[in-house]
């Protein structure tokens, strides 16, 4: 009963030490915990693969892998390797993982709302300019995305007085004081009467390259935006015009086309973009452990694994 | 039934307009708004003088004065007049007044909670630096005062899931999940499991030059602290030895001994000092309007207006 741990960029120790008080009944700092590519032994021990941007084809040649678990909440990578097996695929669901972007979306938003890198700017001038006070009923957040994440940030900006709305693919129900929007029609609606614009979206084909001219146009003049979804949902080449000639106000940035951001890379000095490392929600192994574990524990048994992926939907 | 607008820095036409249509018994527009030092005509007329860091001795003369109404939560400038008639003198309690300024807390406390200005420096140099998730649970906020501001405050970052603290010159009611600690022992009990000190206290004789180097040394090595409340509270000459030294890892401060801060003040410029310009909670003439109008009204009407302050006690 081996599992087999493959990323590009994680380190498995922390996930093996952490998850093996979870699992006794397997050998994790033994056979029973393999690691690509250095440590995959026999591949027909391997029944469960604990993913994070594994190396495409690495899981092609296991004959008896049951199930696929990444190890955060988006598979867009994942899915784009057209020689992933065909067996369940699971996202991690983890309340850290929802309150660490809660804790993100909230500080970008408060940050805007109240003039935060506006005050930074001053102080690096030397310069005391007072800014006015602003309602937040009346500064209107717009988050796409209702799922896990973005349903937890609308109810945490809603509790601080804003006026939030968000958009889904098909109808969610909602915090209290949130108002929903869906579809084609109900996107172009919230971005009429949006002044923050959160991406909270899954990536999938229909959702790449979303944030673009077109979608900065249809904001209020000055609107900013936030991305702490992928960096493919924003068609880079179109942020710095609409940020240089005032379509909008500011963008903070988590994620992007290429990470780390190459240097030379406009965003990394443009005045008004705030560009942060895809550090918005790191997973974290001790929290996340006990739920992962159980997971693991259900395909070992013969079970689906819960938090499955609709591969056709693409989240 | 005059009223008398003073005050050094804030303008007063932004009230009397503001206030009009809650006061339409009497004539702000004429005779009935009167502004210190060119427009007080008979000193006799003036029933209730309006107040903001009001120039000393400017009410002393005004033989039918009934009550001081203070546009702003903090009477500390006020009571430090020692020609101040002894009238009722009330404060200004206003729900924009706290969100505002819990907006501003729960701000700062993200910041540092999340790294945020680690993240601006790391822009700034060009380096992609992820940093560590940390659980808010483990992070211990401490709030110095507990009045309306600082348990509005304290309930918002308790939501948020941090471990929250307060204290208190004596025992108070708290929001759900925030331990309360009061009296001087209580103090030193908070410091000593205080990652992040917040204080909202009023500055009275006993609070002030409260941030010094022996509290920054009572808190654990690497805390953080908040100034939002006045420059008073905080020993200036201080700080900067306990951020050079380590004891204090960075420091938020909106208020200052000496406001606008002087130009080649140190916190300019510290690279772990962050300055804002007085701006953690603006008065705000249209939400507090409708409140200020039913204090007025009440004095001219021969009654104590409400949100009275206790001149021994100095809020």
């Amino acid at each position: 009963m081996t599992l087999l741990f493959s990323s590009q960029g994680m380190g498995d120790a922390v996930w093996r030490d952490t998850l093996a008080p979870h699992l006794p009944e397997l050998d994790l700092t033994g056979p029973d915990w393999r690691v690509w590519p250095d440590r995959v032994g026999d591949p027909a021990d391997i029944r469960v693969a604990l993913v994070w941007r594994p190396e495409p084809g690495c899981l092609a040649g296991l004959p008896n892998l049951r199930a696929i678990l990444n190890l955060g909440a988006g598979v867009d990578a994942l899915l784009a390797d057209t020689t992933l097996p065909d067996l369940p695929l699971a996202r991690m669901i983890d309340a850290r993982l929802t309150s660490g972007m809660t804790e993100y979306v909230v500080l970008a938003v408060l940050a805007l709302h109240r003039g935060w890198m506006d005050w930074a700017d001053s102080q690096r001038a030397g310069r005391w300019e007072e800014l006015p006070g602003h309602d937040p009923a009346a500064r209107r957040v717009g988050i796409l995305g209702l799922g896990e994440l973005g349903a937890d940030a609308a109810r945490a900006l809603a509790a601080l007085g804003f006026s939030v709305q968000g958009w889904s693919r098909t109808p969610k129900a909602l915090p209290g004081g949130v108002t929903g929007f869906h579809g084609p029609e109900g996107l172009y609606a919230l971005l009429a009467q949006t002044d923050i614009l959160v991406n909270l979206l899954p990536l999938t084909a229909e959702t790449t390259g979303i944030l673009n001219a077109d979608l900065f146009a249809r904001l209020p003049r000055g609107a900013a935006v936030i991305n702490a979804a992928r960096g493919g949902h924003l068609v880079e080449a179109d942020l710095i015009p609409a940020l240089d000639g005032g379509q909008l106000s500011r963008a903070v940035l988590d994620v992007f086309q290429v990470e780390p951001l190459p240097a030379g890379h406009p965003f990394w000095t443009h005045p008004r973009v705030t560009v942060t490392p895809h550090n918005a929600s790191p997973s974290i192994p001790e929290s996340s452990a006990p739920g992962l574990a159980a997971n693991i524990r259900r395909v070992l048994a013969g079970r689906m694994p819960e938090d499955l992926v609709d591969r056709v939907r693409g989240y």
